[in-house]
């Protein structure tokens, strides 16, 4: 069984150990209400899944939370749900569903686990997985197993500062690669620079995204920004800790050729060291659904295994 | 049997269990001839430990290059040796021993090796050792083991870029922790802000740190300035890979308080998530002898083994 708790919605799904999702349960993240309330709609998934006769097959809980997490303590303090600080998520599911082992990750980490187990990542064993939405997320596989840390927020590649007297970043840096890379600062950034969504559209990171593809030029130069930060971030891990594919979804990476051909003519600019030049972009393959089957993964064990 | 080979010396040692080196040997480099010649002063080395009468205790070599190397394939490439190309080191190597095991890392990941076993990071399972000095070099302990990569060449924190605009690198890239934290570095900042060294005094990092010890405006800027770019460089490890602890040693360390009291500084700046926000600065307990120590280290197998 797994559960993506996220700042909008919290899903649950039975998954089968190819990772297929035999069964679904969803709910609105009521994220700004006390911990209490929060809890309450994560157990509506749970007797919502627990409904399904195949329930009785469940022997393992996985969580992909949005972070930051605390894997070791089995606690949650995503940033989007003020309501859950330190909330001892782990101990609330174990009840809920009557004693079942639990594993708990950040978002990021499933990401990964999700990728490396059915996705881009599989086969690969040093990989940076990311996501490229309204912030700017990942995890990594090293040596051929998942890298969640000790308390399991590693990869966490959005809050790197790849410009340091940059922008300041709501986490309190500067210049973090999500300042400069996610939708929502693509799309403020082409609107600075005089773009203007089309009659009726919202202006966000898709319309940009349109308005780049038909050649405009500061809708380019938005995307343009974002893929060079998004390369000196991949090269920083790529550099750091030997990477041999980056794989890069989320909204942002919807934009496809806009987004990955700057993205790839950065990258060679920032990975230049033997060992990091060969380092490879590829779009994810799952799609909204990563989460969920990153953290039944983490639940199989099948990630720490190096599945692929 | 430990070497340490760097663009100045090859250093040679025979090292016991605990660490200690009971004998040593030096040559000067010769980095500008042929292949050939440099691995005639690495043999000279060899020979003149071999003339120990405890050469014939030793069960294997281990070896820390100045990078890039490729663990893999048991090469090395040094940048500033050119002569070596994917030079087969450890073909070579055990030729001259007559078939001893050897094993290659970079020389990043021998000083982490060394810090973990002996010093500053002993105790800790997750670290990043740095040198700073004319070149700013690294590697990890993660989960309680060297993390070396599939190379031997992670932990490289001197070629990520904290400034994607920034001057351009020698490596290709802008803005790398190197190119604004190294010791020449320092210097060439000093003298372009109009600091002097005094008459006789070379222009130096250490000169530099002199004066800023004595309240120089310019000469503390200057490390102030490479605080900076080591804190976001830091930040970044801490931030992808959770460390516990960041230990800085090399030349540059050497100026103390003066480097080390903004960098902590900076740190609190860029480290800023929950688990990012707790990680340690250390000065380094061992001085030029680390690469030697941290070469029979992974000769050992200590540290893969999380020895500390």
């Amino acid at each position: 069984m797994a559960l993506d708790i996220g700042g909008t919605k919290i899903a649950g799904a039975l998954v089968d150990s190819d990772g297929t999702l035999v069964t679904r349960a969803l709910r609105p993240t009521p994220a700004t209400e006390d911990a209490g309330t929060v809890m309450g709609a994560v157990e509506e998934v749970l007797a919502e899944l627990a409904a399904d006769p195949r329930r009785g097959l469940v022997t393992a809980v996985g969580i992909g939370s949005a972070g930051p997490v605390d894997a070791s303590a089995g606690t949650v303090s995503p940033v989007n749900v003020p309501g859950w600080r330190g909330f001892p998520l782990v101990d609330a599911v174990r009840k809920a569903t009557g004693g079942l082992p639990v594993v708990l990750t950040g978002d990021g980490v499933a990401i990964a686990a999700a990728e490396h187990w059915q996705g881009a990542a599989r086969g690969y064993r040093n990989a940076l997985c990311m996501v490229v939405s309204t912030g700017v997320g990942g995890g990594f596989v090293l040596g051929g197993a998942l890298h969640p840390g000790p308390t399991g927020n590693a990869g966490h590649i959005g809050h790197i500062s790849v410009d340091l007297d940059g922008d300041p970043c709501p986490c309190g840096a500067r210049g973090c690669v999500e300042r400069i890379a996610s939708g929502p600062n693509i799309a403020r950034r082409a609107l600075e620079g005089g773009w203007r969504p089309k009659e009726g559209q919202e202006p966000t990171a898709a319309a940009v995204a349109e308005a780049a593809r038909a050649g405009d030029p500061v809708a380019r130069a938005s995307f343009d920004r974002a893929a060079q930060a998004l390369a000196a971030g991949i090269a920083a891990a790529a550099t750091l800790v030997e990477i041999e594919v980056a794989v890069v979804g989320g909204g942002v990476a919807g934009a496809g050729p806009v987004l990955f051909d700057p993205l790839r003519a950065h990258l060679r600019r920032y990975a230049t060291l033997s060992f990091a030049s060969a380092v490879t972009v590829l779009p994810a393959h799952l799609g909204t659904d990563a989460g969920l089957v990153g953290a039944a993964a983490a639940a199989f064990g099948v990630a720490a295994g190096g599945g692929g």
